[in-house]
């Protein structure tokens, strides 16, 4: 099992995320097992970024000086072969934003992980002009999901009520959750590093994707059963990433696409 | 009720905000139903802050180039139409924070919000020599915050064990709260925020400021009876948020000092 | 007891620390009863360590400016005769941090506080070039840490399952704490400001080391005792520190070693 795996390993996981996150992300990563370390500064990136496991990169509380830094992060990483995911925040509400993604997806990530409206923004941007269709919200999703991993060649995650992830040939779709979820801040930034907790214990870039979300969605569904409100909810969700059994994890569905 | 066209309107709020809140303002912001976005960078805080409904700042963990978007921003806010609620937190400390002070002032806050040493120190820098009876600790609060409305043209609130809010002609009290409240950081920050999400969605800015403060009130009362220290307060406070009934909130008591 | 004149005085911590762990670190310095301030900026540090009780510094989340603000804030604490600890997260992994090390070292810092690998790495940096006995781990913790106290005329603490307080003649072992506690992130961070806390408000640096160290450690046997993961742990662990009878604290064992 994929979660054993990590728990066994202990991977170092090295972000360079937003200042919203970080506290949430570093508990839900020592929750599930993994090990989180935080360092951005660009005296120092490229040298952790070769000592980690997986490297995440979040763009939420953005700076000039962070993005040079993500830059040079995501290069070594790639160049030491490291895996990385990139969390596109807002990435469509600014030029500057917009800007941003371009550059990181130019370095290539393992996974793409973002909502439905940073993944049609990202697709819109990678496409050669044809554009996305969005006359359904997630049908839109789905598509520019695939032109997207097509198009850079990393498996993308769009998370929310039901999650989609692809390779641009593999299609799954994750269920679970709960709709306290969307009430507690950075919980997708948090997957985000969850995410790399699990493709830096498997081979199957696309398959570990897949069992990181469905632990959360299953971690969300028995929080939401135990709380009253996003407070508690935050408190019960950690102890259920905590206490979480690899065993009784639901099946996730896959459609071949191609 | 002003609580359920918040929570209806879902507004946008975008905050530049010290390193320590911004993780607590989210939670509590999402909780009561609006949605934050935290954004600092020079290179995008005046374009965000054209798309938000409103805009709050926050001087706790200040550094140069934060004090400099931060006025963008403000500019931005008020060249858009867009309430931007201050928040000047120690603003008395040091020679810099005065300084801070004094040029966020000038770029014009819908409200200040403020501890009663923070609108003391605010209210000497914009009174025009005479200066702030200090005989009482309540009295000096109440004489300074009607000085420094009056100077400014904002609504000014003074926190604490009892809330003041005034824009210089009404003087509202607000009651309730919890002595738990000050042992948990950032409440006073988050606080700012919550403001924001009220003025942003009503149009008496005074009327929606109390509204916010007796929300506030109201939760931190509900949480201190059901907690046994600041750790369960925390998590009962945003649950107690989340299911706070518009038609149960006390009455504000509201006086004309003119 | 040390605990109740520290209630008593409210002391004011300034602390520079890593963004990880702001949030935390502030709520357990209120929960104790202590009044935590982040503080950073180069325009201000001097002036603010001037007026605080005591000051922290930690480099988890390293970047130039701080760095900078960091040593004009040291020098600050020092020349004012207030004491001031040292936090060398992960000291040993990039030569940057190595270099940062240094740098603070030389500052003189009343208290340094890591764990084992972090104070073997420091040690290694300030020994004569004889090296540190590391035949066994906790050994070699021992040794280094002794070895480091005499160096730099610092209290060291290296704290773990079982933490470590030398001044390099005497020694202490302060036994307790719980499992859990590595699982919830920047509880070692948030303790450097603890022994801050106790530092600024009793004259034997040691001794106030160890009483810190002590019950923070009970602080986690209780909370351990009433959580199931790392969650209901952090809410629990604040109550506990909100809550702790400074009579009932387990005596600490102390040793002279030379």
């Amino acid at each position: 099992m994929r979660l054993e795996q990590l728990r066994h390993t202990t991977p170092l996981i090295h972000n360079i995320t937003n200042y919203v996150a970080m506290n949430s992300m570093a508990n839900i990563l020592l929750a599930l097992g993994a090990s989180p370390a935080m360092v951005h500064a660009r005296e120092e990136v490229a040298e952790f970024a070769s000592i980690a496991h997986a490297l995440t990169i979040n763009i939420g509380t953005l700076s000039a000086d962070w993005l040079e830094a993500m830059q040079q992060a995501a290069r070594s990483a790639t160049q030491h072969g490291k895996p990385w995911v990139f969390d596109p925040v807002a990435v469509g509400a600014t030029q500057y934003r917009q800007q941003a993604g371009r550059l990181l997806i130019a370095e290539r990530p393992s996974v793409i992980r973002g909502n439905a409206s940073e993944i049609l923004a990202l697709a819109q941007q990678a496409s050669t002009g044809r554009g996305v269709d969005s006359t359904a919200a997630s049908d839109a999703a789905r598509d520019a999901a695939s032109e997207l991993a097509r198009a850079t060649g990393a498996v993308v995650a769009v998370t929310g009520e039901i999650d989609l992830v692809t390779d641009g040939k593999r299609l799954a779709r994750i269920h679970g959750g709960h709709p306290m979820m969307p009430r507690v801040t950075t919980l997708g930034c948090s997957l985000t590093g969850v995410v790399a907790a699990f493709i830096a214990t498997s081979e199957d870039t696309f398959l570990a994707t897949c069992a990181a979300l469905a632990c959360y969605a299953e971690a969300g569904r028995i929080a939401g059963a135990a709380s009253s409100g996003p407070g508690s909810f935050s408190s019960a969700f950690l102890d259920a990433l905590y206490q979480l059994d690899a065993g009784s994890l639901p099946p996730v569905e896959i459609t071949h696409v191609e």
